[in-house]
């Protein structure tokens, strides 16, 4: 079954930890052992995994990505966010994380995170979790 | 099973809408609910999903990834095709998607674009649908 | 089942072409037809597939990501491996690949990498099988 949560981000570019989320929609589709996929049905937001530990690390990486693609650009798109549609591609919408007993298999520094680039906004986010085969 | 289906690129760098290629191989897979993968075979083209309302996104895009990774910058590799090679990496080859009752579940403004970044060419995707368990 | 394998790097900024470690745990998993998830848990390496023919293929990529990304950019992470961190985000940490008959389906160039952002390091690779439905 597809789980779906909602995320509401504060900021033009923001990185909002969703980890606990994403593992909650594990518990809830009771499969032990398998692949857990997450998705974001959005084209200005992405879905990336980095470290959650130290708060500088998101605010370095999305000050680098405002860098790479500037806000200014004699961008064609009239609305004005070709710099975020940008971003969701170079870091992309899909994700798949390992899952045994019940658990996402993260690194030790790994959290899961959705990556705001046009915002703020409520945003979604599609979990749905593939059994192994044994 | 594995679906594969061909595209023609007409530009050195493009974007090619495959939504409706992937929703066919959906079809034909049979599976209802599960989740859709995608892949593309080679390593100067990739897949991403991003606007397809109005055709300025994909050449925005375009345009600064072009920019982002120069054409010309004292590459070693001598086919003269390393731009290619680094947006391929950068984008990437492979995709998930989740289905429900049939259908992509795609958000309002998504669609599936091959992207050719050393084209004209043809191009194969390939497509497979594994089931979500109940 | 979940396979794990180590690689060893040996330079700040690398690439481990690591197909046939991937390839050996879908011989171990004993799938013949499916999707191979690969994944690494880690905040400053990820994982890409590119040519894996010319060796200055990878040398360009990383090349051009070191210039994308400087080593020096005012970041505020006192690690000062942010750029590793922010290279890891653009390329990502999870890839699948079609299996058929026991065999990873990769295009004509196509080899499956690590790419190392914060090395040198030993860094490892999770692979898991799932089954594609007849």
């Amino acid at each position: 079954m597809m789980e779906t949560f909602h995320v509401k981000t504060s900021a033009k570019t923001d990185f909002i930890d969703v980890t606990q989320s994403v593992q909650e929609a594990v518990r809830k589709s009771g499969v032990k052992e398998g692949i857990c996929f997450i998705y974001i049905p959005h084209t200005t937001a992405a879905i990336t995994i980095n470290e959650n530990a130290d708060p500088t690390v998101p605010k370095d990486i999305l000050m680098e990505l405002n860098k790479i693609v500037p806000f200014q650009d004699r961008y064609q798109h009239l609305e004005g966010n070709s710099p975020a549609h940008i971003k969701a591609s170079l870091i992309g919408p899909s994700l798949s994380v390992f899952v045994e007993s019940g658990r996402l298999v993260l690194g030790t520094w790994q959290g899961i995170f959705v990556c705001e680039f046009d915002g703020p906004r409520s945003r979604q986010v599609y979990v749905r979790v593939l059994k192994g085969d044994f």
